[in-house]
């Protein structure tokens, strides 16, 4: 009934995250009611993506063939070091704007029970960046799951050992949150790290 | 920050329907993190797409290069003929099992508030249809918006003019539905459409 080619197309399309078999299928009529122009754009751009887009030697984040534009960015403070899981990471903190340092993408977390061990992750690197360029201070931003408090606490040792100061993200309660909704372990850590309020 | 490249494949993706652009980034860069091979793969799909898909110009649905199989289908009851908005509606109709004849795709409704006239759809073809094909019955397979029942209307007319049996869906509850939650209209049609319950 649905010809091949369009068939092909829906199975492709309902293999991405989030797109379950019925956005699948309006998806892909959409692309080709839609004209050939705007799928075969969408496909050249498929194509030419793994050409012109790689992961950085240094940082391990998404850059173009021409280089990093964050490890090449002078501007930066390069005695800051953020210490993300995902390359995506950047992307999110780069966005908040409250970071002006550079950036060391992990590749994952520490995890014993999935088999993920230090030389499974971009650490030797980490270490080797840390002492050659000079870093003072490495914030890992790392979520607050069970594996990122082990790969926190794996670090921490090593990089102190290293005379490096190491920081991590705050935990608290997320900007616009009402009380009522915050669960019990993000208003404990909120009360623990509680901030003084200078009077004037 | 982000590779050209990933931008722009960013600004394709969240062109299309449902997608809005935090699902364009998480998708593009999951095309990304996931392979070459499977971005080309899907890229390669959206290429063909418009070589090995084409509009039948017979019924006006989707079909292979190589013929329509619907309009080929000897099985199916060239008397009876669905006439439907969309070739989408197509695959709707056939999914549910309860049609075994031919389509006849419109191309869209009659508005002549969008200056959409009986000249710019399928009409003509549809007559055509019904001479050559000797056709016995028309279901008008369309929805429930004023602009479906002009269609209904105009077409109705000229189809009894041509000697052939005219239906349309029926309107009601659908399936699963409770009286809760069904709309005064729908109501109103299940109520003048209602079907007598025989006693064994």
């Amino acid at each position: 009934m649905i010809p091949k080619a369009l068939q092909i197309l829906i199975s492709e399309l309902s293999q991405l995250p989030g797109i379950g078999p019925r956005s699948a299928e309006r998806l892909a009529l959409h692309l080709f009611l839609n004209g050939k122009n705007s799928s075969e754009s969408l496909g050249n751009c498929l194509l030419r993506l793994h050409e012109e887009v790689l992961f950085c030697s240094i940082c391990g984040g998404l850059c173009e063939v021409s280089g990093c534009e964050v490890c090449k960015d002078e501007s930066r403070d390069s005695e800051l070091l953020c210490v993300v899981e995902r390359p995506v990471d950047i992307l999110s903190i780069d966005k908040s704007g409250a970071f002006k340092g550079r950036y060391h993408v992990l590749g994952g977390k520490l995890s014993p029970i999935n088999g993920v061990g230090p030389e499974d992750l971009r650490i030797a690197e980490l270490f080797d960046r840390v002492r050659k360029e000079a870093v003072k201070e490495v914030l890992i931003a790392l979520g607050m799951d069970v594996e990122s408090e082990a790969t926190v606490y794996f670090l921490t040792k090593r990089l102190a050992a290293l005379g490096v100061k190491v920081s991590r993200l705050a935990q608290g309660l997320p900007a616009g949150a009402s009380l009522e909704f915050a669960d019990g372990l993000t208003l404990e850590r909120a009360i623990e790290n509680r901030v003084p309020v200078e009077s004037e």
